[in-house]
C-alpha cells in the first residue's frame, strides 16, 4: 500500500524535469504523444457517473486562453473497427474484399497459422472470388523492428490494394504497419513510432482496407489502432498507435480460436483480463494533459471515459467467468466463443482508454527474461508469454492503484465474485489484489510472482529502467509520480512487491 | 397478454404467404431487406449469455447445403460512426475536415438551428480553416421524399467533397441522403429505399465524409446507417438503411443540446428510451432469416446481439436516471450531457440490432394525427412528436412482448427501479408495462394513450394498415405472427390496448 500513499504535487522541480524530457524528445509541448507533464496523483472522480461532465474546464471548453499544454482534456473519442462475429464468418472475407472493389490482396500470417483451417478457409474464400493474392507467412511472434521492416519491404513490390491479417496480435500488428508504410513510402520508420522513442507523427492519410481475422483471444488488435514491437535499436518494447491505424473490419470467428493450446488460451486470456482492468482503472480522460491543439493529436490511449468503461467492465466480467472454463476444458466451445468476444470488447475498451502499469512493466519483464520457459509453449528459446508477463505484476499493481479510485477497484473486485458490501474504501486495492492472486492460482500453471520467473533483487534496477520509457502508458497510471526519481522509487517498490504474491 | 400467447408455427400456409410477399416485392428470396419469412414466435433464448453461441446451425457455420432463405443467421456485425464527446468539441470540426484533406463542404441544417450557437461555432470553425463551404438550411422537420430530393438537387451543382450536418435527426438523415445520392448520381431514388416499398439496394460505394453534430438527444442518427422520411407517393413512413450510410464522425457536444426546449428534451428522450427497450427486446440475430448470401446484404437491423445488448441496456439505465432530471430542470447540464451520451449509446445499440413495434406503430400514429398539438411545440399545424408517438404504445407493446423473453423484460423493469426478486416470469410484460406507465406519468405532459391524441376505435383499421408495411422493423418483433391475418389481429389488439394506459 505504501506506494499508493505517496502524494507528489507537481512543483517547479517536476515541471523542470518534464520540460527537460520535452526538449529531449524534440517535440512541441502540445503533442500529446508525450509523457504527460502532469500525470500526477489524479484518480478517477469519486463517482465518475456523477461528476464526469461537471468539470468546469470542460464545460467552458476551449474558451480558455491558457497554454494548451497545461490545459486538461475536455473531450474523448470513441473509434473502433467494424466487428463481425460468428462461427464460420471467415469465409465471407472474399466477398468483403470484392465489395470493397479490391483486386490485389496481401494476406499476412505466420508459418504456424498458415497450416491451420483459418488460412485454408481464407485461401478458399479469396480464390472463390477470383482475387489476386499473395501470402506473407514470415511474421515473427513478438515482432521486432527489423522483422516488420522485412515485411514492409516484401509488400512494396506487390503493392496490394488491401491487406488481410490472419493470426494473433503479432500478425495483425505487423499487417497494420505493412499497411501504414505502404501509404507513406517516403516516411522514415521512426516517424510514427510512439514518443519518446520515436517522433509520434499522427496518421493523416487514409490507409488501405485491412481485414483482421484473429486466431487467439487476447490482444483485441482486430479493433485497435495499436501495433507493438521490439525496437531493438533501443532495446525497448514500443509501438505505433493512432486510431487511423485500426483495421477496417475485424472478423471474429470462434472456429478459428479452437486451435489454441490451453496454455495459449490462458496467457492470451490473462492479457484480456489486464486490458479490461487497466483501462477501467486508468486516469480519466479529463485529467489527461495536454489538451490536444488538433483532434488528430488526441491519443488513442486517452484515459478512461464513459464509453470505454462500458466495454472494459463487461469484458472483465466475461473474462472472469469464461477464462477458467476455456482453459480447463478445450472442448468448451461456448467459453472459447465468449473469450473471443471478451477479447474484442476489451480491445475496444483499452483501444480508446489505454493500459498502464501491468503493460508498461511487462515489456522489460519479457525482454529481460532470465531464462524462463512457460509450460505448454513448444519453443526453442526461453519465453515469458505476453499475457503471463502482464498478469504477474497485476496483484502488486492494483494494490498500488487502489487508493486512486477505491470505487472502481471495489467494482472490479466484485466482478471477481468478492462480496464488497462490508469492505472499506481503504482496502479496495488490497481486496482486488487478493481476488487476482486467487484467480491466477486457480487458473493453474501461472508463476506466483517474478521470483518464479527467475528474477531476483539484482534485476530490479534494470527492470525499472526498462519501464521508464513506456511514457505513453505510464502517463495513464493513477498514483504514479511525475518527478522522475519518485517514479523510479514507486516502480522499484512495485517490482519488489511483484516478486511473490 | 392475449397476443403474446399466440403461437404460430410457420407451416405451408405461412410460407406460401411469404413466398407471395417475396414475389410481389420482386426480390431474390435471399435479400434480407425483406419481411422476414420466419419472424414467428422466437423470443430470446431463456439465458442469452449461456446459449447465444451454442446454436448448432451457427456452430456448423455455412457448411449446410440448404436454401439460404430458410437458414437462420449465424453472425452479427457491429458498425458505428466514430464518436467524439465533449463540451466545446464542435469547434474541432474545421480541423477535422482539413485533416480529411477536404476543400468544399456542404453544411446541412434547418432554419431554426441555423440561428443557434451550434451553427455559429461551425461557421467560425470552417472559416478559420479557410474552407469553402455553403449552408443548406431548408431541411424540413419529419422530412418528405420531395424535401429530400430538393436537398439532393441543391447539393449537385456544388458537388461538395464532404458534408456536415448540424441539427436533429431530420437534418442528419437528410444529409445522409444528400451524401448517398451524390455518390450515386445515376440511381433512382427508390433503388435504396427499404423494401418492400423500395428496392432495398445495398450501398456498395464509399460515400464522402459526413460529420454529424446533433443538437437534440434523441435519434442517435449521428451513429447509425438509417435515414427516415415520409414516402408521400405511398403515404407511408419509410427510409433507407445500410451501415455504409453511417456518418464518418459524430461530434456530440453537450453545449449544443442546452438549447432544447423542455418539451423537445422529453419527446426526444422518450425516443432514446424506446430505442434501447426495443433493441434490447428485439428477436436475437441468430433467429433472423434469411441468412445473407453476401455480407453486404446483412441488414443493419439484425436483431439483438451480444454487443448491441451492452449499449441498449446501458442507454436504458441512463435514460431512466437522467431523462426526468433533464426535463424538469433546464439548468441540469449534467443530466443533459448524460442524455446526449445515452442517445448515442442507444443509437449504437438499435443501429446494429433494430427497433420493432413501438417504432413500427408510431409512423401511422404521427402520419394519421387526428389534430393533436403537443404542449410546448410552437408549430402552425398539429403535431405528434416522434418520441411521443413511439412511447404512447410502449406499455401495450411490452405487455405483449413480455412472454417472448421474460428475463429481458424483467431486467428492463429492474432498470426502472422495480424490485423483481419476487416477480413471476409470466408477469414480466405486465410489470414492465406498469413501470413504463408510471415513468410516463411522472415525466409529465405525456398523453395517457392514443385516446388522448384524439384516436378512437374508428381509426384502428387504418392504423393497422399503416403499420403492416413496416416489414423491416416488424420482422424483429418477438411474438408477432407471420401469417398476415394473424398479424393484423395482433396489431389491432395492440392499438386497442394502447388507447389508454
Amino acid at each position: 500500500m505504501a506506494g499508493g500513499m505517496i502524494r507528489v504535487v507537481p512543483g517547479r522541480a517536476a515541471q523542470a524535469v518534464n520540460l527537460l524530457r520535452t526538449v529531449q524528445f524534440t517535440h512541441p509541448p502540445s503533442c500529446p504523444c508525450h509523457a504527460n507533464p502532469s500525470h500526477h496523483h489524479h484518480g478517477h472522480s469519486v463517482a465518475p457517473a456523477i461528476t464526469r461532465f461537471a468539470d468546469r474546464t470542460s464545460r467552458r471548453g476551449y474558451a480558455t486562453p491558457q497554454d494548451p499544454s497545461q490545459l486538461k482534456e475536455y473531450a474523448f473519442e470513441m473509434a473502433a473497427s467494424s466487428i463481425r462475429f460468428g462461427p464460420g464468418a471467415t469465409r465471407e472475407v472474399g466477398m468483403d474484399l470484392t465489395n470493397m472493389h479490391v483486386k490485389r490482396v496481401c494476406v499476412v500470417t505466420d508459418e504456424t497459422v498458415d497450416k491451420l483451417d483459418a488460412m485454408k478457409t481464407v485461401r478458399a474464400a479469396l480464390a472463390q472470388e477470383g482475387l489476386d493474392f499473395r501470402v506473407f507467412n514470415k511474421t515473427k511472434v513478438e515482432p521486432k523492428d527489423y522483422s516488420i521492416k522485412e515485411a514492409i519491404e516484401w509488400a512494396k513490390p506487390y503493392d496490394p490494394d488491401a491487406f488481410v491479417a490472419v493470426g494473433g496480435g503479432s500478425v495483425i500488428d505487423t499487417a497494420k504497419l505493412m499497411n501504414l508504410y505502404a501509404s507513406y513510402p517516403e516516411a522514415d520508420f521512426m516517424d510514427f513510432v510512439n514518443a519518446p522513442l520515436g517522433k509520434g507523427r499522427p496518421i493523416d492519410r487514409k490507409l488501405r482496407p485491412l481485414i483482421a481475422i484473429p486466431t487467439t483471444s487476447g490482444t483485441g488488435s482486430e479493433t485497435t489502432g495499436t501495433a507493438i514491437f521490439d525496437l531493438t535499436t533501443h532495446h525497448a518494447k514500443t509501438g505505433i498507435a493512432h486510431r487511423n491505424l485500426k483495421p477496417t473490419l475485424g472478423i471474429c470467428d470462434p472456429l478459428n480460436t479452437r486451435t489454441m493450446p490451453s496454455a495459449v488460451a490462458a496467457s492470451s486470456g490473462l492479457d484480456v483480463l489486464c486490458h479490461s482492468l487497466e483501462s477501467w482503472t486508468a486516469i480519466p480522460f479529463n485529467e489527461r494533459t495536454p489538451r490536444p491543439t488538433n483532434p488528430i493529436l488526441r491519443p488513442a490511449y486517452q484515459g478512461a471515459n464513459p464509453i470505454s468503461d462500458i466495454f472494459s467492465l463487461n469484458a472483465l466480467r466475461a473474462a472472469v467467468k469464461y477464462l477458467p472454463r476455456a482453459v480447463h476444458d478445450p472442448e468448451d466451445f461456448e467459453a472459447q466463443s465468449e473469450m473471443l468476444l471478451a477479447a474484442t470488447l476489451a480491445g475496444v475498451g483499452f483501444g480508446n482508454a489505454g493500459v498502464h502499469l501491468c503493460h508498461g512493466m511487462s515489456y522489460p519483464i519479457s525482454g529481460q527474461n532470465p531464462g524462463y520457459r512457460h509450460a505448454g509453449y513448444e519453443v526453442s528459446s526461453p519465453i515469458i508469454p505476453h499475457g503471463v508477463s502482464v498478469a504477474v505484476t497485476a496483484p502488486a499493481v492494483f494494490r498500488f492503484t487502489g487508493a486512486s479510485n477505491p470505487e472502481r477497484h471495489l467494482a472490479a473486485a466484485e466482478a471477481f465474485g468478492v462480496d464488497i458490501s462490508n469492505v472499506k474504501r481503504e482496502s479496495a486495492g488490497e481486496v482486488l489484489a487478493e481476488a487476482l492472486t486467487k484467480f491466477l492460482a486457480d487458473l493453474g500453471d501461472q508463476p506466483a510472482g517474478l521470483k518464479a520467473l527467475g528474477f531476483g533483487a539484482e534485476h530490479i534496477d534494470q527492470l525499472v529502467e526498462g519501464t521508464i520509457p513506456q511514457a505513453r502508458v505510464l502517463m495513464l497510471a493513477p498514483g504514479l509520480a511525475t518527478e522522475l526519481e519518485a517514479e523510479r522509487g514507486q516502480l522499484r517498490r512495485l517490482f519488489e512487491e511483484a516478486m511473490e504474491h
